[in-house]
């Protein structure tokens, strides 16, 4: 299976954004720990309190919380360790990234589909899934979200495009595993785009 | 019934006080829809994730979900068109918000009663249900919620006023239909007295 | 049993806790109570919601919630009352809070163990129940959550202890008294060091 390696690098990648922003704003350990796992395990939970399913994601699998533990540690006392690292990482950051938001938000409209909700509904808890970690990251953090500035380059947007490719693929009745390729592709290569050529929403004319 | 038509302004106008607030953090359309669809699906959410309910109005009723994004896109790209609209319309805008409070406030106390709730619970789900919304909005936007500041406009508490006259009504067996319309008139003409009237909370003597 | 004050205590004085924040950000009554409510509720509220059990502790004790807004009003209007007692409570209020983090943090531990929940996300949800509360009130008054801070003294990390010391008894099969007074006492005997000592967490070398 591809997704196993894909979900480890996703939860890595979201729990790395929220340790480098909580860092940021100088919180110790436990904070840091708790951006991470928010910004890692918030969208799915999210998700799920809303489909009503259970168990999550981090109590199902219990080494990704630990992990995430054992990285935020590292990352507030072995910054050192982490330096050489970090310059030439951030393209690779990126990708993973991608990677990460492709993944959780294909999933999630899965999983909606599979609890019978009506597709506009998917597609939205397939963004959620995908963005809502880094929302509550950006909550607890005490900043506008990210995702919400008109500065921002295309992020929820990819998402919601990604699943709405999905959604129509697998309304088509065409085959599971292609339809899921085809949103998750969309979602990276948009994202990739957005990135290479600077792409915001377009501004509206004036402000009130 | 008349109940369709309020429902329908009732998201608009709460859709709409998200808007006008993230428009004003400058936010792009990401962020408007995100904050117009919490404004006014948020209350009722979190009043059924607290009631166990599913599934969510949002959810059942999935054309809503669409009005407030093509509302959103509307509002963002198109807000040259609705310039002349917006002047007079403030005072249609109060009193439709005032009956959006009222119906969401009524018919949250009235869910909490069909899942044997206790009264006192019954009244702050109410207040949660025609409330909450507004705050979720105000946390996306690094704001102190409006409805808990000094200044504001009595707006809970005629909710809370109202609910519990629904529910001394409905405790005294008097006819649903008729707690009904008492409770609801009771936040509309509060929430109008408020406005017109000016009136807060009494001011404590001292700060600390 | 010993529980019951403990509980009421718990309630107050986190009440209390977050009564103290909201006046300080010039709240209204309205705004004085939902602080209060979110501070003592919030944690367990959000343990139950991920646990998907019901009723909530201030639904079965609905009692619980009318003497939080008693208090909130008593707060408000009363706070000239309320001045004598104020500057030699402070001890008693950080060993009472103290108390509260306790039987909230092993309460939510073992609530998590009743569910079937693995150790580790055990732990994570007794500290939830122990210290989300805070973190809903700092959220709703718009500044970083306190326990997250650097220079903030030892508080989810006591809890964390303490549920582990818990956790480790029960696993070890020892009986389950021993077990809840073993945690306790650590979380109680932790916060009090931490405060008498100024105890943090170690700061890393280097801000980014």
């Amino acid at each position: 299976m591809v997704q196993y390696p894909l979900e480890v690098s996703a939860v890595i990648t979201s729990a790395l954004s929220g340790m480098i922003a909580a860092r940021k704003k100088g919180l110790d350990l436990v904070g840091v720990y708790a951006i991470a796992f928010v910004n890692a395990f918030g969208g799915g939970t999210l998700r799920d309190v809303l489909l009503d399913r259970r168990p999550f994601f981090w109590v199902r699998y219990e080494g990704y919380a630990v992990l995430v533990l054992l990285l935020a540690a590292l990352y507030v006392y072995g910054s050192r360790l982490l330096k050489p690292v970090k310059a030439p990482a951030y393209r690779v950051f990126a990708l993973l990234d991608a990677f990460g938001l492709a993944l959780f938000s294909i999933s999630g409209t899965a999983f909606a589909l599979e609890y019978r909700m009506p597709p506009f509904t998917a597609s939205l808890l397939g963004v959620i899934t995908g963005v809502v970690g880094g929302v509550l990251r950006d909550i607890l953090l005490v900043q506008i979200p990210v995702v919400f500035r008109k500065t921002a380059t295309l992020y929820a947007t990819c998402a919601f495009v990604g699943c709405w490719v999905y959604l129509v693929l697998v309304l088509w009745q065409v085959d599971m595993a292609i339809a899921t390729v085809a949103g998750f592709c969309t979602i990276v290569l948009l994202r990739m785009l957005a990135l290479r050529y600077n792409l915001t929403l377009p501004t509206p004319r004036e402000e009130e």
